[in-house]
């Protein structure tokens, strides 16, 4: 069973002033890189694991999508979703995706945002997601960079002379991080880059594309305050066919 | 056009002292690991890109393959691998891998062995590495890790309460790295994981499975010495299988 921290009532006052809560996709910086990932959604039946407040899934609706369900464990984000969502594709369903079960060959995109590092049984999942899809859907995902959520410590240190670095350790060691989030005590798993990708491979996916999230060079010339993302990556996107 | 390190005989000197030059797969740590990526070599034709003193070669010869090329540009190198080498299925060619031309549809396995990170032009090589395989035919191989290439220091730092991290920077910053090995000015170029499975998926190839390669915790209780290794991987291992 994953930590449910979003029924947390402090934090979820604090996540719901992130500017992804507030604007949406316009407020994601990944969000244009993560749009190009996904396939033509005119006609989709779609999922969103870890749907939060429902952004993907009206988004998804507004593209034309036959059908949308928005996952999601925390009833606090589930009745913000329902309660900003009119669209009568678009459903809600309340549930761990550790326990997860979705109908064989239903979908043709499974989309989760941010999610899958909170996840403990990752392999249990993409089995349940490659039985739910089509061969030839979509398996679109971001999750926390691995580099990020490896260290001990995850924050920037500055040498002596200045520059700024990333304290890098216990990247191979794979398994739970308890970190501070707006709260003490957020749990989340980490995984290496490899064990993404080779589970998602074992779940019988092509893997597409891989991007390692940060500012551009051009980015940061545009706002030098990201200077130090481009040391470490923010988040790893995937994106994988289902294959037969 | 890559730099020619293993023609600089200072260089030559420090490197064939290192463990894997003298006992050869025995001295390498990973080598348990990318051998079981290998396919069955009875029978196949392989290339090995970067052959340096022929370890490989000789292996696979012994392993059945029908015929062997190890290509490389140090002639210091290649003097080295064709002294030790007897089986008349294994011939070495001098070429620089940033103008190598291939046989289409000639081989079943091409590998290689940290050595594409000296590469400059890894796209152009990638296709004419998958022109060259039949189809099913198999890429292996191994760079230093991204982690690894990316820091400007690339050695752990002790903090004040004695623990150790890798200093990470750069990591996004893609491009040459010169650093310090045996000789200053040694030449290579840092990628991403990104770019590794990206570009090999954009040649046509499906990737079957990457190695982030460091030492398990059960080596490190065996070789406590190994303990930081366990921080971040020495190592990136690809295989891929060339489809149509």
């Amino acid at each position: 069973m994953s930590q449910n921290i979003y029924d947390d009532p402090d934090f979820f006052a604090g996540y719901m002033t992130l500017d992804r809560q507030v604007r949406g996709h316009d407020g994601a910086a990944e969000w244009p890189s993560i749009r190009a990932m996904l396939p033509d959604l005119r006609g989709a039946r779609a999922v969103d694991l870890g749907c939060g407040a429902g952004w993907f899934t009206r988004f998804a609706a507004e593209q034309g999508a036959a059908q949308v369900v928005g996952i999601d464990v925390s009833t606090n984000m589930l009745e913000r979703a329902r309660s900003e969502t009119t669209s009568s594709v678009v459903d809600y369903q309340r549930c761990d995706l550790d326990e997860l079960s979705l109908d064989s060959r239903s979908l043709d995109l499974a989309y989760s945002s941010l999610t899958l590092h909170y996840v403990c049984d990752l392999d249990r999942l993409l089995a349940a997601i490659a039985d739910a899809l089509v061969v030839g859907g979509a398996l679109v995902f971001s999750v926390e960079h691995p580099i990020y959520s490896a260290p001990t410590a995850q924050s920037f240190v500055t040498a002596d002379d200045g520059s700024r670095y990333w304290p890098l350790d216990n990247y191979l060691v794979e398994g739970e991080r308890v970190t501070e989030w707006f709260v003490d005590g957020v749990k989340k798993q980490h995984r290496t880059i490899a064990t993404y990708v080779n589970s998602v491979v074992a779940a019988g996916f092509v893997v597409d594309e891989l991007i390692e999230w940060g500012p551009t060079a051009e980015d940061v010339m545009a706002a030098p305050a990201l200077a130090d993302d481009r040391h470490r990556p923010w988040f790893l996107l995937v994106r994988a066919t289902r294959v037969d």
